[in-house]
């Protein structure tokens, strides 16, 4: 280690996904915000991070009730670096229920670079189950962790492991498990939960073996577990599941898992993506 | 035929849809609308009446481009009988894509009912493949139709055909495969295949074995199809796929897949559903 290499600590405190997840409160639902070089993409923040930003602006938001139950992103522009505003509404608030709209804008004109919906609700016990199968993979130390990339910062932020022959690039088909934490590791809360569930891999690139313009559309998310199952996973490796169901017309979907290690489905997620090929 | 029982040709002229979706547009992207007797639900209109009113009003909108891509519709509240507005709002368009915003309210206080998001799109030719598979199942008209539900409305107005056996009640899976159209037939536009969209028989009522209270809480849509290939349908059956992955703390999800019947995949879609048990 050199004078110029910080400790790990130094990392952590705070961590960089608490660095860009700092809002600052600007009036009634207002909330602003600063783009993050840590979790910057090609040509713009890292769509999760937005996600978090977005479910970390109603989290903050007077009045909230209970945890997310649904969270849809909207990405209609690249926002720029810098300075943006969270605009949070609460378009109707039910005994357990409540709906918010949240606008992404930015500049004099409030240009909206991002919209979004979520649902929030006070969970209750029910019966309960889970037909969806965890990945069988060996365990998250014994896979390989897919290689840091130094052009794209938000990749860097997760470790993330694929089994040995995991990722299958030009076959027919995009199906992938592999294990994810954040890097350095940080204790799991819903917006980490959010962020995580735009980390798959572009299906794209395992289908066409290359790397073709994308661009993520729209993000949807629902969560199944509520603040304490979240918390409990602590900074643990959650195990996933994704796999493209179609591609064409300059589009391609993916659907998602995103398990915690004790076997509890946390979110289930799918998104459209324009493409270019 | 007796003289109080109209001739199939009159309940298509109009057909019940389009009557559901008789918008009376009502000055900048503001459209007045009715409820439909013809597809009541138990305390509203059938959500999948309603997702379909929501791209009605954006297809009907001045200055929409391109085909639907992704649809969110989250319902609030119940909406009550009678008049309702659809408030639409391109909030962003770019070249190719144009992202909408959509609220339903009643009232003179307008009171939101249902918030929603759409982007649509100028879909252009690229690499296709579809990764998903279509149901393995006998023709349509092999399979029984579900029988009618005299206390639901909506339930007549589609013909479901599920393979013999292909219902388990009170097992551990929900998964089921099935046949839909509209009753009477109908030639098969985006709104018509946002309506399918939440046709699916509540999972849990199959693996409770019990109608217990329920409640869409959010409907996520992805369109994998253009006008023409929609169009082509015709008023042909389509084949479907649906399965919950988890239940628990009062909510649960399912997610699904529509097919022409040529094999085309229309659209996938995954919704969130309060439930009491």
């Amino acid at each position: 280690m050199t004078a110029t290499s910080p400790p790990p600590e130094a990392l952590r405190n705070p961590h960089p996904f608490d660095v860009a997840l700092a809002l600052r409160a600007d009036g009634a639902g207002r909330f602003i915000a600063t783009t993050s070089p840590a979790y910057w993409n090609m040509v713009g923040p890292y769509g999760g991070i937005t996600a978090a930003a977005v479910l970390e602006a109603i989290l903050r938001s007077e009045g909230v009730i209970g945890d997310p139950v649904a969270l849809t992103v909207n990405y209609a522009a690249p926002i720029r670096a810098g300075e943006y505003v969270l605009e949070t509404r609460a378009i109707r608030s039910n005994r357990t229920t409540q709906h918010w709209s949240v606008m992404l804008v930015q500049g004099d004109h409030r240009e909206v670079m991002v919209s979004a919906t979520a649902v929030f609700a006070l969970r209750r016990p029910t019966w309960s189950d889970t037909e969806a199968k965890a990945p069988d993979m060996s365990p998250a130390l014994d896979c390989p962790r897919v290689k840091p990339r130094s052009d794209i910062a938000w990749f860097d932020r997760y470790d993330m492991r694929v089994p040995a022959g995991g990722m299958s690039f030009g076959g027919s088909e995009s199906l992938t498990t592999g294990w994810i934490r954040d890097d350095p590791p940080r204790p799991l809360d819903f917006p980490a939960l959010a962020s995580i569930c735009d980390t798959f891999f572009p299906r794209v690139y395992l289908r066409r073996a290359a790397r073709v313009p994308i661009g993520t559309v729209s993000l949807n998310i629902y969560f199944h577990a509520d603040r304490a199952a979240v918390a409990r996973n602590g900074e643990g490796y959650l195990s996933t599941r994704a796999q493209a169901q179609a591609y064409g017309g300059g589009f391609y979907d993916h659907h998602a898992q995103v398990w915690a290690a004790d076997g509890t489905l946390l979110a289930v997620t799918q998104q459209i993506v324009w493409f270019k090929e």
